[in-house]
């Protein structure tokens, strides 16, 4: 008999990465549940670049009532502004440029944000805007509420501005969270 | 934010109880990770009169690489025979009376079963007839593979017979465990 359970967050694994990746993120919540079982920690760390992955991991360990303290890890990022990933060594050093726009998108989306913009859709549309004229190709580029992960239409509350973008064959992941 | 976490063991929770009780398994493995992870035992014992249940906690345990030893313990019967059960006091004296009739309709068809009868489908309906006979109305019976719970047609390996029966508004679950 093969392995047959399966973790689910119902609700957090549905959107940003979850629509493309149907069954990843219940993978991600089964293969840590067996690695907190067997290591039996008090404290993990998950970096906040993969910011779905990190509130997916959160909210398990607090429904399923694990003993152990979850903490987010700023994202860190090259010298260039590239959030570092184990997959960015697979990056032609063409499509290494163009990937450098996701940071500075990322960062205008920010400082426009606390100037006082709320339009998401307007927010969104220059960021996405900025990085396929640089040559990448958006796979989403969304604003949600931080711990639901919720799209949200205007900003009121403290949001994530999540990006996904395909640099050929690489799609990398980024985003920054905008406390207003 | 509401509780939005379940653990599932997608095959085990389909059969038997599961056809009639839909999240049933779901909310029993959920609610036992949790229990797991505040009590942190190293052993645990589950009666198998829940046959299904003990099946799918031992497979979850192994799946999510628990460190518990999941213990079955053999059915608990009142001097009459009826499998001890927190709903037996439910039971109306006349529908306790009637109830009677699962645990010799178990023993005959695991003595028939040993004595050389493979046919499932003749020690399915000969238990069942006795059952509903005696004034009980059968919601299941089936003959089940021990731990992967798959129906069988001609017992070949070690099988359990499970019974889940109504006595007037209290549903009964037993079984027999036979091994050929």
């Amino acid at each position: 008999m093969g392995h047959e359970t399966w973790v689910r967050v119902e609700n957090l694994e549905k959107g940003l990465c979850g629509k493309s990746r149907h069954v990843f993120f219940r993978g991600v919540a089964t293969v840590v549940t067996k690695l907190f079982n067997i290591v039996e920690p008090d404290v993990a760390v998950f970096g906040k670049k993969d910011y779905q992955q990190w509130r997916i991991i959160q909210t398990m360990v607090r429904d399923l009532d694990f003993g152990i303290k979850v903490i987010g890890s700023e994202i860190v990022r090259e010298h260039d502004g590239l959030a570092m990933c184990s997959g960015n060594v697979k990056l032609s050093p063409e499509n290494r440029q163009k990937a450098l726009s996701i940071s500075p998108a990322l960062s205008r989306t920010k400082v426009e944000a606390e100037k006082g913009q709320v339009n998401c859709r307007e927010l969104i549309n220059c960021a996405i805007q900025t990085i396929n004229e640089a040559g990448g190709r958006v796979d989403y580029a969304e604003i949600v509420e931080q711990e639901s992960l919720e799209p949200v239409e205007t900003i009121k509350t403290p949001v994530v501005f999540c990006v996904a973008a395909w640099f050929g064959k690489v799609r990398l992941v980024d985003n920054t969270e905008i406390d207003v």
